[in-house]
């Protein structure tokens, strides 16, 4: 049997171009962070995975990667062992890469995926399949995703308005929506919320539901409410958005307005990991649980989430940060080999400048707000080295060593406050 | 990218030689039913599989093959979906393959389960890895067994003494331990249950615990006994057993059984489907779940149930029913890529004539109470095509087409009656 040994992983952070997006905890940077991992074999053979770029999480990646040297490619269950042994001395805290919205999610799952990714990117080459392949094959040939609106200022602060523009009122969310769906097709929409009072806020999915009478529509406040704000919202949205994501924080604030609203809440911020599901099968605390492989622990791990979540009868979907092309190449092959991953997907894809990304142009694109899966061997990506070494030089250029919006935020209006939940 | 188009597949029913062994409803006939599953594909690459052989399955094989050609073998998802569909007008009944014992287990996780093995045997030789490096990479190097006690006739009525002789009272079930801890080096030891009346069963595992003091033991009576007598019996042997399994019948029983005990129950009777397990621990029911790859919809369903467990905390053992060399294989294959399925894994290995089998000798052995895992391409096992003939002549001339230890114990004394619970 030929083995494809881990001889060498390079790590390499990377910054690209960011635009205001507005969130409850702040606002996006100039750069958003990832990290690039590269795994070679004795074989010679190469692989790629993306996570995110936050100095602590670099560091973890690096004590992970000395730990796999010498592991096999097909061995992602000793893979896993390794990182977990790893990782045991570890006591470093923060970068998880959510800027402090999300800071549950398992350490060893957060630094497993990219490895898992890209040992799968290696297995597909060596076998001559794609990734999806050995997820158990894809039942679907082609992802759907959600159009992700978010409300934003014109332009960076001290910078030109960027090519979106401003959307601070449901005429200009209404207005970012028509653009996204015609740019990409997409025909589910989803409103980054949290932001502004709910009602105004009430007053742009109902716009959106009037512009869009036929696209299933999604609220995300990123838990920016009190229980009965949440239900407040969700009763005045009765009958109008296919789910309402995180509107409270905590698995008992969430049960408690899950009792009182009518449509399925859907998460990807009080289940965020393996440790998160009985307490929250319990409660009752959740419909819909938005998986991301990027904190799942990869595609395998995540694929195990997929069984859970049918098993008891709750719905998923997928999350997304801002991310470059293997990320989506990766989301990509999970949900085609995922038969019940049947929500469309979320991604922050068109809030990335086309011209930066560190993969090959061409490998994947959107037509009717549905990406095709590759079928190369592995991702099907391919890693443009240039590319690379540019973002990198931007990530060395630009300073940011940690997403932070809220500072952000308070370096443009100083009274600025972060305050959970918001209203 | 070359594709493995099923073309055809053979199903083919086979027989071999078992021996009276006694369980709650009735005895083991003279020969154990299988079907052996190959898939042919276009590249004239096959694989095998291993199931139960009763008629209805068979048929309800028989369906679902006709709805795999064409089918690519790396699609197992889509196998699956085929499978659901074809099996959607089935209206046949039984053929469970366990006499009755486990009859609530999912029809179509019953039949994708060898063709689920076959196609990740052809996958296996194809790129050229074992079995376990694409259910994630095997993470020991071998997979421990526990030595299946049962009592027992010296032989079948009318037939010679078998090579194994009586054991119905614990000195026998004591001697039969010696000689399979002997042959086979089991360091766990389980006895079947539930034929004699519960205290005789406790004395015979007081006399396991008195010959094996380091040996953890198990009793497994398959539901025979009402919820006092369980409690009664769970209480009697307080640090005796590793753990109870299934005393009593359903989920609510089994509930009521654990609050009173104290040590683990397990289960493959009222856990058997993806269905049972929100139920199960709603109620509480289980501490241990026995996946059994035969009715879980083959290894890699298997392995989104040890997801499961791993999740909610339950521990993971694995069942047996009689079985040939390629069940064993897809077991060890399964269980060595499976980190939480850490208990020793039952088998009825021992009780089978060695030189009874459809695999070519030699790719499976014990060795203290373990198997070591095949590292050949898929998995590790071949088709003996003159054994295969044999056996399934034998098939044809035994005239058995349904397990039935029940009709077989009444033919012998007309008297036996199936009662359950029975004490
Ligand atoms: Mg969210
Ligand atoms: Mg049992």
């Amino acid at each position: 049997m030929e083995q494809h040994l881990i001889t060498d992983i390079v790590i390499t952070p990377v910054a690209f171009r960011d635009l205001p997006l507005l969130n409850t905890v702040g606002v996006h940077e100039t750069y958003a962070l990832r990290a690039i991992v590269e795994i070679v074999t004795d074989s010679g053979v190469t692989g790629v995975g993306e996570t995110y770029g936050d100095a602590p999480h670099l560091a973890r990646l690096q004590l992970a990667a000395r730990s796999l040297i010498g592991v096999d490619v097909f061995s992602i269950g000793v893979m896993r062992l390794r990182i977990i042994e790893a990782l045991r001395g570890d006591t470093t805290v923060g970068g998880h890469g959510m800027s402090g919205m999300v800071t549950g999610s398992s350490t060893p799952d957060r630094v497993l995926s990219p490895f898992d990714v890209a040992a799968l990117d290696i297995q597909g080459k060596v076998v001559g399949r794609p990734v999806s392949d050995l997820l158990g094959g894809a039942v679907r040939s082609e992802v759907a995703f959600s159009g992700y609106l978010f409300y934003k200022w014109a332009g960076h602060p001290g910078q030109a308005d960027d090519a979106w523009g401003a959307a601070i009122d449901p005429a200009g969310i209404v207005a970012q929506a028509q653009r996204m769906v015609t740019d990409f097709g997409f025909s589910a929409l989803k409103l980054k919320g949290g932001v502004f009072e709910p009602e105004e806020e009430v007053e742009a999915i109902l716009a959106l539901r009037k512009a869009f009478p036929g696209h299933p529509l999604r609220l995300d406040p990123n838990a920016a409410w009190t229980v009965p704000t949440s239900v407040r919202v969700g009763q005045a949205l009765d009958g109008v958005l296919e789910y309402l994501e995180d509107p409270t924080p905590g698995l008992a604030g969430m049960a408690a307005v899950r009792r009182e609203v009518p449509m399925p809440l859907a998460t990807n911020m009080c289940v965020v990991s393996f440790d998160d599901v009985a307490p929250a099968v319990a409660a009752g605390s959740v419909d819909v649980i938005l998986s991301d492989h990027h904190f799942w622990g990869g595609l395998r791990r995540s694929q195990a989430l997929a069984g859970i979540t049918e098993t008891f009868d709750l719905g998923l979907s997928m999350h997304s940060n801002s991310h470059l092309g293997i990320s989506l190449a990766a989301m990509v092959h999970l949900a085609s080999a995922t038969p019940n991953l049947d929500y469309a997907c979320d991604t922050h894809w068109p809030w990335k400048d086309a011209a930066e990304d560190v993969i090959v142009p061409g490998a994947l694109g959107f037509e009717n707000g549905s990406v095709r899966v590759p079928t190369l061997p592995g991702l099907g990506v391919e890693l443009d080295r240039d590319a690379l070494a540019r973002l990198h030089e931007q990530y060395l250029a630009c300073g940011l060593r940690n997403r932070d919006d809220t500072g952000y935020m308070q370096r443009i209006q100083p009274d600025y406050e972060l305050v959970s939940p918001r209203w």
